[in-house]
């Protein structure tokens, strides 16, 4: 016979923009926001009785209606506030998940200043976090996706293990590109959500610039302990490095030598993965 | 201090076409592999030290040799073969996850007969698996993605709970559209692996299509219940079921009415999840 | 000094859902609806002037308003009429294109028989129209997206020049792959546009499985030519194949011939175009 | 009977990467490469007969073979000299069309100064370029793509027409959001290709930023009139803004007013065209 074992629900993809009416500029936030609720909703699955369930319907007013108010300086504070609201207001929701990516804005410099209500849209790189607040408490983890870097030297692969099916040569000198994602964990508490977010941000582009790389692996290593050095309130962090190879073109076809000028973009793609703790 | 609490590599996005010649026929399969190591691999990240590593390109290479002679009767088989291969051939590595997804092609129909070697493709629905092969044992999660049904009537929602920020009415004849994505783990041992699919696949559609739906909660549930009964061999099976809201247009302002003939998609969707196991 | 030399402004990517209730089943189309106004519009730029421009949102509300009492039995129907309701109401209105994409359902098969209400989504493949209506006259151009196929052999590519740069062997017999682009124009007046459709898609699908290819361009011409042999009422097709190369793996350095068994999809793709007109 | 009445192929999607190493630093440009022929290729078509096709294969293989020794200080300059390739080498091409993609990279600061050879990817913004080179002369073709830019105020829409659909309030204080796609043609003869580019993206900007918008039609024109002001060499310029909808949310179920602080995404986009000519 079949038991339902877990359960969850929420509203996913509600986008929120959010203008801050300074006298002298506007301050401007893009945010994507999922909700997810953990609690007691198993009659509705097995009997079709909603009447514990928030409607997803409800809980994209609610993100609209609490960021009438809310300061937003940070997705970590707007997003903690969203989850108090759902398990404080309802007895019989266990946990709240609430997820936020930002879509970075900067100003449009005119005549070299920042214009103040004038923006244009920054990488495809997101800012987001996942905030779960619980009943017995509440845990920050933050992140960014889709930082593309890429480095056109001090990259190496070589030593790696053969076997039959082994045809890569060592290289002693590649390109090195990747679209970084990472998560963090924060210690309990507030912290000062943005200057984390920005000190973890720099440590990781400062050592992939930096760094002779031995092996992706290794500059993921370099990467993470870099963020833990920077930010004491991190406990953990988790790093996800696609390898997106760029591969030297065979020129010699054509009568052409390459030393390291033309590649191609190569599309299946390595990824390497680790996490790193604070002791 | 940092410490390596985990690490995993492997290569992601192998594209594969498998044509099978027969006298009458050729058979084809097209999927996209993913591979994952996870063993005695720390040299690397925190010396530079490759001599562990299969090369993520040597995982390329290896996917195709194996194809060459593997009969492909099912990703899962393949996927099998696949884990197994990595595992056995390099005592170092504790565990390989395969992953496949297959792009579903149809034979091309002439004069009312299926040509037996033109094809035209499916639907955006994927068949897909993770075949987790480690020293302690093998586990075989099967599934499918992105398989988007719609039933025009016998969907309500009523009953839901009212706090300051419900403005939805309720409903008892609304559109249900979703995009099924389930995953279902087999018990140990080997199964018919193609007809378990289409034994679990077949009875969630066809429940769908009957049943009189409360709340996708409740479908959800009647959906997995319907799958572990269509397949002895399933222990348990996780569904999610976006939301995919269809709003009834409200034309009122033009003089007109709307019995549930004009709807328009909403963007953000409720995501209701659920699992469910054998007792 | 810069002269406005041309404009038009319009509304995209109307989302729609038209349910139509018979006694015995329902019908369901799902269309994304384009509009977009020429006329007398030039105040609005220069001036800023709006008192001739309709609001692209008044443009949404028309569609679905219309869609109220269309019996919508074809895109093609649906478009004429929204075109004409925009030329017909606005003296300035110089000309409407609308431009259709249609989705397809199909009824999920129950016990053997398809289901009234209940629905699947059909293939990527996108069935769409666009519809001119002008003072001077009206056209509609037909056409499909996304139609993917592929045949496993009855294809050769061979005998084409040489110079410098090629490296590319002849073969004759490869994987002939594609994703068909295909639009095609309707003499004036009414036509059944279901039923032309319909032909002019089998007739490709038809030429396509059956013939021995020598050149993509080849099967292009033979397609382009069994689209006009389909339906008299077409005028001119043009066609654009992409050729989704699959490129056999070499296997050698593993000791394996790959005799026409394992291929890989390669990312450049070839784009062969034509226009076909009848005499 | 059916005639062959245009034609045309080449090969689309050919991502290159060029590093151009100096003592001090490395240079990097990463462009996406689509090649079209036309001239006397009637026979492929017709008869299978493929003499006078250049492969696209050849053709990719082109594209890295000149990138090798071209010093690649813009696209224009690179496809021009592509274009040029297929031309001048082969009698029976009529002309050969060029488009070029850039994705830009931008340099890591390490320490406040820019590395020498470490990227950090930019927006999804795309420089694009499109040479034609027939026999009768050259033409190039260049713009941009995806420019995501949004103005908190300064933008109104009133005074429209309205009709029984309409529904839309007259404002006066609106975001105004768009993804500007502009292309402008050059006078015959080499340019500055950068720094025309720089100017004309530059000013658009800043009439973006700086203006007080009566309707996206009249922005336009403004940015269109600027950008024919900032580069002499430009004679034409086309531009299509589609409108980004934020609306408003309706805070009043929930006792909270909404003076332009809280706005939502909408689908559908208005879209406005227009082209302006140097008299």
């Amino acid at each position: 016979m079949a038991h339902l074992t877990h359960d969850s629900y929420g509203k996913s993809g509600i986008r929120l923009t959010k203008v801050t009416r300074h006298a002298d500029r506007h301050d401007l936030r893009e945010l994507t926001v999922d909700i997810e609720l953990e609690g007691d909703f198993a009659a509705s699955y097995t009997d079709g009785d909603n009447a514990s369930l928030v409607a997803t319907d409800t809980m994209k007013n609610t993100v609209y209606a609490l960021a009438r108010s809310h300061p937003m300086e940070s997705p970590e504070a707007f997003g903690l506030a969203l989850a108090a609201h759902f398990v404080d207001g309802n007895a019989h929701v266990a946990s709240a998940t609430v997820h936020l990516a930002e879509q970075a804005w900067a100003r449009i410099p005119v005549d070299g200043a920042p214009h103040p209500t004038a923006f244009v849209a920054g990488s495809r790189e997101q800012r987001v976090c996942t905030v779960l607040h619980a009943r017995e408490g509440t845990e920050v983890v933050a992140g960014l996706e889709d930082l593309l870097v890429l480095k056109t030297t001090d990259s190496a692969f070589t030593g790696f293990l053969r076997d039959a099916y082994t045809t890569l040569p060592d290289t002693d000198d590649r390109i090195l590109a990747t679209s970084v994602t990472a998560y963090w964990t924060y210690a309990g508490g507030e912290h000062d959500w943005n200057a984390c977010f920005d000190a973890v941000r720099t440590a990781m582009l400062d050592v992939f610039a930096r760094h002779h790389s031995l092996a992706v692996q290794q500059t993921l290593h370099l990467m993470g302990t870099a963020a833990l050095d920077a930010c004491p309130a991190v406990t953990e962090i988790t790093l996800q490095l696609p390898n997106s190879h760029r591969l030297l073109v065979n020129l010699s076809p054509f009568g052409l030598d390459n030393p390291n000028v033309v590649f191609v973009t190569d599309e299946p793609f390595g990824l390497i993965s680790g996490t790193l703790t604070r002791e």
